[in-house]
């Protein structure tokens, strides 16, 4: 079979370039992605969203939507919820119902921008009865994790202003400060708060938490428990967040991602459509800390949340949340072919062409034939992406017809 | 009177600094600004619509908020139109609602991105039955103009792709050049087409017309009723606008505005509440070209249409309108104080410090109590915006309740 | 005497806004503004140089020219230092130089970019000799700084790479580290390190310290005698920058600005030349918490080291410098006229547009009155920039000729 | 040998994909990128340039590094030349000395920014001697170029301004036509004039031919000699520039590109060291434009003239170029294996996701052996960097010691 005779050829050619494909592969079966409920929901911008039909109509439905891309990418087995669009009566059916789709119950997402009370601020809002309100919102939230057994809780905040003079930066800070404490207080000693920060929208003046500068001094004022959280749409435009990652892993402070690609501001498109160098570099850095960690250098490397967070206004659901775990696994997999040993010394003899090299080349690897190798091995589908189109489950689902869950 | 002394004290620094302070009040009078119907509605981001009390719930109504902003500024005595958001059954009441409230109707706004076919594209839909939907709708429009007495149809398209491969960009120029030029023939002599431009959003990946060249060149295709548009919103940061708009009137293609201001994408705020020098350097380019007009250079500087494209998601919409207004009017005075000769001077002796000072120091003018007395001669209000919080209209039609119309 | 009209006039419409023109005047007079060496300079782009006439040859003729600028403006009473390029045999004859042209040496500021040593890094450098000869020249510099006097050293690095792969970010952060100890416990107790980060130039790909968050990071890591130094030109496009101050000022670590303008990268420009709105409305943070300060909230706002750092390439660079410092107190001025009750009370409200409205009523009022009659009062001259233009020093440093110092 | 093998198996791979292998060979053959003399020189920052040991003293050496870089690539025949840095006084000689070396002489790039008369501009300076001076200039180049040769004429100004004010752009657009408008009537009619715009640097205000739009309609006024030269490197962040290129291919308006990389602004780094996706994107425009101009589609597709403009100005330059030729012959591959087909279905059916796959499943392909194999047919190096490397020509040139030409 070609498949075989590709894959062989692949594991030669590796060898020679010094790699070890065994503990490659091994690292790819462990890397995790979880899917966000609300990707499989309707999303649109501003001007229109344009409903699909076979979207989801409930929780237990969105469920079902993300167990097919674990299914057959064997990659994919947690999905975060957002409160309330994932509000149900009873957290234990909906974890049970998880489970008996071979899924767990990820991060737990509050959400602080969709009241009407928050239109000028959730945890920073002047009025104190507002803030409280958010407050209670963000507890609530961490009973639910505990409800479900998730270990995380995921912040984004809204929070900002438009115009100059609408508010007093300083006096919110402190404010916001105040609420995450009362929130972090009450989170287990094994959970996680991971705190997102974005550069502008829906806040088109300041935004209170508008860098990962803002998040990580918040997280280091709460303690060991809060994390940073970087979404890749999040920075200004040319920002090298390579760079940051690498920053936030030397503080151990890099909680997680929230993976997406832009062309612009936040579009919030399949990730690494565009410009997919800036995510394998990305992963890039944290191969080489998950390495230094393996020899004794401390790092969260491994400890490292990664999540989608896409809306797919044109394009289907579920195929567009398996090609986006495709696609990071791809660069994942490019990622652990950098052969660390030659960049480390061409980096010691300040050779810029040959470090620059080491790393483009494993970038330029088609792991194809590994993928579909570590694919079968982990009993997932060869093709992920022809499997789902084949399995009949897009059409299975038009009977829900349109105007399902929006986020 | 304050004021009398204020601008007596005003009128003998301009003579002194060589400006023709009766000239500049004429000027004044007659710059107009068009407010945009759709900018009274409830509007807001992808995340939420924070919806206001007292928002107009049909057409009639933004007509009547929008006289408030004429009545009170005595500066924008037309207002723009969208269809279908503004589609009436009898335009011909509507026209006679408008002149009873001192209005008359401006441009003319086709809508063609929140119908469902849209998805993919308007005039630019590889489904040729949608581009010739769109062409119609197109055709609407110029009836619509004709039946109203408007001159002007102003044309935006949300057409682009999200994807690299999504579609064949070469192909969707051609198609969009056949339906304008459908619509172009259809056009009266003395009616106008402004063609807009948009780096991005709602799509995230090409625009078709994506920046002023593009909208440019189609307008030189299609003739001398074609004009372009500049949205002050949509352009890369730390674009040139005033350079582009100065490139437009040389060559008597540029067709008006859509004023707003913006930090970071389109934000579509109060025009000048971010970065107002901007606009006053646009408006200080178009004053300069009015002048060579009046000397005999050919130019389009008089007959530019103004107009106001803003979404107001968390102040109130009228009080808005009036800011925006004034704040025009008010960077309109001060581009009207450069001593133009004294300008060409320091620009010939490559000055430049002299050059800058004399565009400079027009802007640091406070031009309160000019303004003030244009305004009384005008018979518009002194304070428009404490005339218009005075006179109760506010509170009246808090009657409306929430969820009236949205854009 | 017109002045003296207009004047009373200006008194007494902000004695009707609630001013308090006394203070105002008071805080005007404290504004002290530096000048660097390297200003006064020839300086250009990677493309050309052009070299100016009179520019001065060494750094006693520097303090010449900057000497020119305090005369008029009274307000740039020192001058930053730049080592090697102002290195003398005698730092205590400099000093008197200076104090006899009735200046003090501010900031030094050491050079770690020049020397062929450091095409890879200085305190970053992979090669360990290399980061301790970078090391030295901080340490040297810190004596300098005792030898004249100053409390200040000013740190900006130009340690980047300009490939992936090229270097370790992770390695870099901590061998940056270890060399900032060394000097900081060098350090007299009452001297300052101001650390400066920069998005990028001349580094294409990452920087070192390239932005706020690693500088703050860093100073909160060394103690209380480092601070961040914000320089206007080093964000990425439509960066708020203010927030960035606000914020730096209640955590403590605002230690100065460097003040310039740009519309595209580190253009280096005249400050306030382009958006003067954007220094109006750091400046107006400022104020706000100097105000905080008075009432008892600690803050460092009433200690913040202003200086310039810009290049004039096709302008004279005596009058740049007078521009700048013109342009800085005019923007300083306004913001103290700010009414901070009323801005306050509208925020508490949320009154978006009355708080708007406050902090734009502000920017909008004319200054010039004001700034003559502080001017009259300081001993300065009423307008500096005529004062200079007619006093025959632009002549007289002609005999210099072309080839002067360049930076 | 494994080189063999794996191409076998690259050719079968590609045949499934529907390939043909055969047209794609032929087609890479055809492909040519020409080197610019001064990238081969010492260049650097405006802050300092870091000399390097063994860099050309002339231009007849420069000739010579060139030489290397098409002896083992096969892909880079003709150096672009640029007076005066390539000034010389026998330009017969000049050419035969690169026919010679098995090299022509490119593109002819006349100076219009060192020269100190140019400080305020060159064609568009209010002067009119320092304008005369520019089109002599100008049509010295367009001698130069007939004399060796050479039939295009590649210009970039450095026009524009730092302030507001400095200068009328209208009447510097007239005279930049005016100069432009001589030159072409001095040009042969098989010459081309490749008209080259640039967002900002060195002026910092605002740039003559800002965009591809004023460059577009100065080739339009000019006439058909006159097309388009795309710089990678010279649009504000985001521009999606294959979307100017498939433009510029249907106005028939291309004329050439300048690659290069960059992260930030005009940063001059190896092509495709950052976002190599995006020159991918570009190419595969161009490919598909070629498709359609080989089925009768008239375009200029198959005569652009693909050039690189790059400062190495911390690596070694003539591997940096070897590289910058490999990573366009890479990505050009790559283009040209999309099924053209498959795409135009995907897009016709509205297919977004298999669309896009038909893109990006090329851009992952791994065309070592394909790129090998055609280096054999070709009679180049089968892996020209490493053949480079091993010549011993980098240790041979460092006898011409520090110090050599600079552009």
């Amino acid at each position: 079979m070609m498949t075989d005779k590709y894959y062989a050829l692949f594991e030669e050619q590796q060898k020679d370039r010094g790699i070890n494909i065994e503990k490659v592969k091994s690292k790819i079966k462990q890397l995790k992605v979880e899917t966000p409920s609300w990707g499989f929901g309707d999303s649109g911008t501003r001007f229109k969203v344009f409903e699909q039909e076979g979207v989801p109509r409930d929780p237990f439905e969105k469920f079902e939507d993300a167990a097919q891309v674990h299914k057959f990418t064997g990659t994919s087995p947690s999905v975060a919820i957002h409160i309330p669009w994932d509000k149900v009566d009873d957290y234990k059916a909906l974890k049970s119902h998880a489970e008996s789709l071979d899924l767990s119950i990820g991060a737990v997402n509050p959400n602080l921008f969709q009241d009407n009370d928050y239109k000028f601020g959730s945890v920073t809002n002047v009025d104190k009865s507002i803030r409280q309100k958010a407050t209670d919102h963000l507890l609530e939230c961490v009973d639910i994790a505990k409800e479900v057994d998730s270990k995380i809780v995921s912040l984004w905040f809204a929070d900002g202003t438009n115009y100059p003079g609408q508010a007093d930066f300083r006096q919110r800070k402190k404010w916001m400060q105040e609420c995450l404490q009362t929130m972090y207080d009450k989170m287990d000693s094994d959970m996680r708060m991971l705190i997102e920060y974005k550069f502008f929208e829906p806040a088109f003046y300041h935004t209170d938490l508008a860098d990962w500068g803002m998040a990580f001094n918040m997280a280091n004022k709460l303690g060991p428990k809060a994390e940073v959280l970087v979404d890749t749409g999040h920075h200004p435009q040319a920002t090298n967040i390579e760079h940051i990652v690498a920053y936030l892993l030397d503080e151990k402070r890099l909680g997680g991602f929230h993976f997406n690609s832009r062309k612009y501001a936040d579009d919030d498109l399949i990730v690494a459509a565009h410009n997919p160098h800036e995510i394998y570099l990305i992963l890039q850095q944290i191969v080489a800390a998950e390495e230094d960690s393996d020899q004794g250098v401390v790092s969260t490397a491994g400890n490292i949340a990664y999540m989608l967070d896409q809306c797919h206004n044109v394009e289907p659901k579920i195929p567009a949340m398996i090609r986006s775990i495709l696609n990071v696994q791809n660069l994942y997999a490019k990622a652990c072919l950098v052969n660390l040993e030659e960049l480390k010394e061409a980096q010691e003899k300040q050779d810029v062409l040959r470090a620059e090299q080491a790393v483009r080349e494993a970038y330029e690897c088609d792991v194809t034939p590994l993928l579909q190798a570590v694919r079968e091995e982990m009993g997932a589908a060869v093709d992920p992406m022809k499997a789902y189109q084949e399995s009949g489950y897009a059409e299975k689902i038009l009977t829900r017809g349109k105007g399902g869950a929006s986020w």
